[in-house]
C-alpha cells in the first residue's frame, strides 16, 4: 500500500523548484487525478511561503501529464503579514501541464473559528456504516457513497446531479489542508448521477480551505448545475467528522453529453 | 457618463504587453472593484490569445492598485484546438497586483445549448420595476435590489446572507462575456444581509462564463456559506434576459465579523 504522503511526495532541488513523482495507481483511465497533482503543487507552495495552509487554490488543467517524473515551479508573488500568494506550475517534458495560484496563511488548530454559516452540518448524509464502497476509480482511496446517489453505479441515476458520501485516505491517513485539496476532487462526477458518461476531465478546480479537519473520514458532497456547450460545473462541499465545514470548491469540466 | 467599454479600455504597447487606466469613479472607498480590473485582465486574454470568450476565470488579488495608470502582461501558456489558456497578471509602480488564469474559447452566439440544468430560470426574483435602485457604490452600475434582500439599506439585514436583484451597465450598454466578470462581483456583499460591516474586499475569484448574455439587464444572486477565520465565501449566479445562467462565480473575501 502507498500512503497518500508518498504518491504526493515532492522534493527541492533548488529555492522554488521541486521534483515529484506522479504515481500510476493514482489515475483515471491513465491520466493523473487533478486533485492529486493540485495537492503536490499545495506541498511546493506551503515549501516556498512558510505557511501552513493553502487557503485558496486555484489550478487551470492545461494538458494531463503522465505517471512518472514532473517538476514544479513556485513562485512567492506577495508575502503579508498573515498570508502570501504563490504561483505554481506543474511540468513534465519541458511542457506546462498545471498552472496554479494559491493563497497560504496559517489556519491554526482545533478552533474552526465559525462566526456564522449557512449550512448546519449535514446530517442528512447517511451513515458511513450504511453507505456502499465504491470502487472503479482510485481503488485506494476509501469512497463510500450514500446508497440515494450510488443508482448510477447499477445504470440507474437519480437525474438530481448529485452525489454524497464519505471519504478516507489508504491506510486511515489524517487529512490536512493539503490533502483536502486532493478530497474536493476525489469523488466520481456529480454528472454521473445524471448521466454515466466517459470520464469528465476538469479544465478549471478552485478550492477554498476554511479549517483544518479533525481526524476520521470527510463527508462529501458533490453537485452539478449546468450542463452546455460539452461543459459542466460542479460544486463540492466536505465536512470533517466533527461536522465542521472545511473545504468549499468548484470546478468545471469537459463533458460529452448526451 | 463614461461607459464600462471606456474605462475597462486597455491598448497593446507590444505583443502581451497593455496599458490600461483605472477610473477614480469605479471605486469602493478608493480601491477599484475587483470585477472591473478582472474584465480588464480578460480584454487582454481576448487579444493574446485571439479568442472572443473567456470560459473560466481565476484571479488572486495580491495589493489593490489605485486609481490612474496600470500595465497588463498576458502570456498564452496553450493553444488547443478548441481553447487556449493564459496568465495574465495586472501591475502598478512594478509591483504585482492581481494574478490571473484565463481559459479562453468560442462560446458562439444566440444559442445557449443548454443540455441540463438544475436551475430554472430564477423567477423568485421579483421584476424589476418592483425592486429599488441601490446607491452608494459604484453608483454608474444600475443595481437594483429585491425588497426582500434590501433590509441591510435600512438596518434591517434579513440574517439569510442572500441579495438578489437586477444589473445593467451605464447608458444600457449590452453585457458580453468580458463584462459579466464585472457583473459577478458588481453586487454588494453577500454578508451586509448578515452584517452591514466595513468593506469585504475579495482575495480570490472565480468565475465561469457559460454562455453570452442576451441584451438587457442581468439577473444576479449572491449567497455567503461560512464565515470563519475572518474571511467570507460568495457564490454568484447570473441570468440573462432571457432566463439563461450566463455566469456562475465563487469568490473569498476578507471581513471583520461581527
Amino acid at each position: 500500500m502507498t500512503t497518500f504522503a508518498e504518491v504526493s511526495r515532492i522534493d527541492q532541488v533548488e529555492p522554488g523548484r521541486f521534483t515529484a513523482d506522479v504515481h500510476p495507481e493514482w489515475t483515471i483511465g491513465g491520466k493523473p487525478n487533478g486533485g492529486y497533482l493540485l495537492a503536490m503543487l499545495g506541498r511546493a507552495a506551503v515549501e516556498v511561503a512558510g505557511r501552513p495552509d493553502p487557503v485558496a487554490v486555484s489550478a487551470h488543467y492545461l494538458r494531463s501529464p503522465d505517471p512518472g517524473p514532473v517538476e514544479i515551479e513556485a513562485e512567492v508573488r506577495r508575502s503579508g503579514r498573515s498570508a502570501s500568494q504563490v504561483r505554481a506550475t506543474l511540468i513534465q517534458d519541458g511542457t506546462p501541464r498545471v498552472d496554479a495560484l494559491l493563497m497560504m496563511s496559517d489556519l491554526g488548530t482545533a478552533d474552526a473559528d465559525v462566526a456564522w454559516s449557512r449550512l448546519s452540518p449535514d446530517d442528512d448524509i447517511t451513515p458511513l456504516e450504511d453507505c456502499e464502497r465504491f470502487v472503479g476509480i482510485m481503488d485506494q482511496l476509501a469512497i463510500y457513497l450514500d446508497p440515494a446517489s450510488a443508482g448510477f453505479t447499477t445504470g440507474h441515476p437519480s437525474g438530481r446531479g448529485e452525489l454524497r458520501g464519505w471519504l478516507g485516505l489508504p491506510g486511515d491517513e489524517a487529512f490536512d489542508t493539503v490533502s483536502l485539496l486532493l478530497a474536493v476532487d476525489a469523488f466520481p462526477p456529480a454528472s454521473f448521477d445524471i448521466s454515466f458518461t466517459g470520464w469528465v476531465p476538469t479544465v478549471e478546480l478552485t478550492a477554498y480551505l476554511r479549517a483544518r479537519p479533525a481526524p476520521g473520514p470527510l463527508r462529501v458532497q458533490v453537485r452539478a448545475e449546468l450542463i452546455s456547450h460539452g461543459r459542466v460545473d460542479e460544486t463540492c462541499r466536505v465536512w470533517d467528522s466533527a461536522g465542521t465545514l472545511v473545504a468549499q470548491a468548484t470546478q468545471l469540466a469537459g463533458i460529452r453529453f448526451p
